[in-house]
């Protein structure tokens, strides 16, 4: 097993209360994803951030989104496109920016993965029912081995993430924590 | 016709002949960038900067390089990845970095031609058999009108750059002068 920790817009526009992108259980996930990524790292198992970012003119913007982006340039270069409090980008990992849910969509995320032979794809971040299905379904689409963290990973309510990860579940991607996920690195 | 310049690669690594990616007809292509990039603004039309870059680690270097780019990062945070004297991005063009030959290979160059309604990709940079042939090959795989300019583009020599813009002739992509092109611009 290859395995690389791909951690999602755990970003202040959708962590902070105050933005108006805010996921509600956003604080959850960053104490999953700290010690996911702490355990990747002592593993020597990569870790790959991905950051929704757009360019400041909004040509990457999602349609529905496009209102939205000209009144408040979220996610442009700005302190609601930094990662959120807690959360740092060590010396030689990668950054992947992306522009739509999921990761692999028009970025080279698979581009990366495959050089770095990894085989399994762990995901965590926010939100849910968004980027982090949309990246674990194009994941498993690519033939990864993919696994979602359920608490490294939120969504508005506890509904939303029961229903979601049920739903991944039935598509035979596997949902795990981030303590029997980091302990399975440590076997393998 | 609602076109588009993409401006291919004009970076000091391929175009300083101090540099081991040097291609020999660089120089002649920074001309006719420079006037294709002219006529492009005068007539409103958008320009969009491709460049190839790496990241520091070189988890994205295409595997034939790789050894090389561990002697010389080439095209990683360094000078030899900034645009060729002559040129720049003005404020708010669209700059998109590529890892590969293609500038549509896992970039987002396609998603933002879409929003912008570009209906014609017009190719410039270097080098024609490399990086504008396989730009000018997806954009017409994916239904663009496609233009290759044949005087600001460039091979290691004219035999290369005849044969290759014979083939996509061939290929159903036109080719044609900057000259022509910008005028076709004034009168659409």
């Amino acid at each position: 097993m290859r395995p690389a920790l791909i951690v999602v817009d755990m970003q202040n526009d959708f962590c902070l209360p105050s933005s108006r992108l805010f996921v509600a259980g956003a604080a959850v996930a960053i104490d999953g994803v700290q010690r996911a990524v702490a355990g990747f790292r002592a593993a020597g198992a990569p870790v790959i951030w991905v950051i929704r970012q757009h360019r400041p003119g909004g040509e990457d913007v999602d349609r529905a989104r496009q209102a939205l982006f000209r009144e408040q340039p979220f996610l442009a270069s700005s302190p609601g496109a930094d990662l959120a409090d807690g959360l740092a980008v060590a010396e030689g990992e990668v950054i992947v920016v992306k522009r739509r849910w999921s990761a692999f969509f028009a970025t080279d995320l698979d581009l990366v993965l495959r050089r770095l032979g990894i085989d399994t794809v762990v995901v965590a971040g926010v939100q849910t029912p968004n980027c982090i299905r949309a990246t674990a379904v194009d994941a498993t689409s690519l033939d990864y081995e993919t696994v979602v963290l359920s608490d490294a990973t939120a969504s508005a309510d506890d509904t939303v993430q029961a229903a979601n990860l049920s739903d991944m579940a039935n598509m035979g991607i596997r949902i795990a924590t981030v303590e029997e996920t980091v302990r399975g690195l440590a076997t393998a």
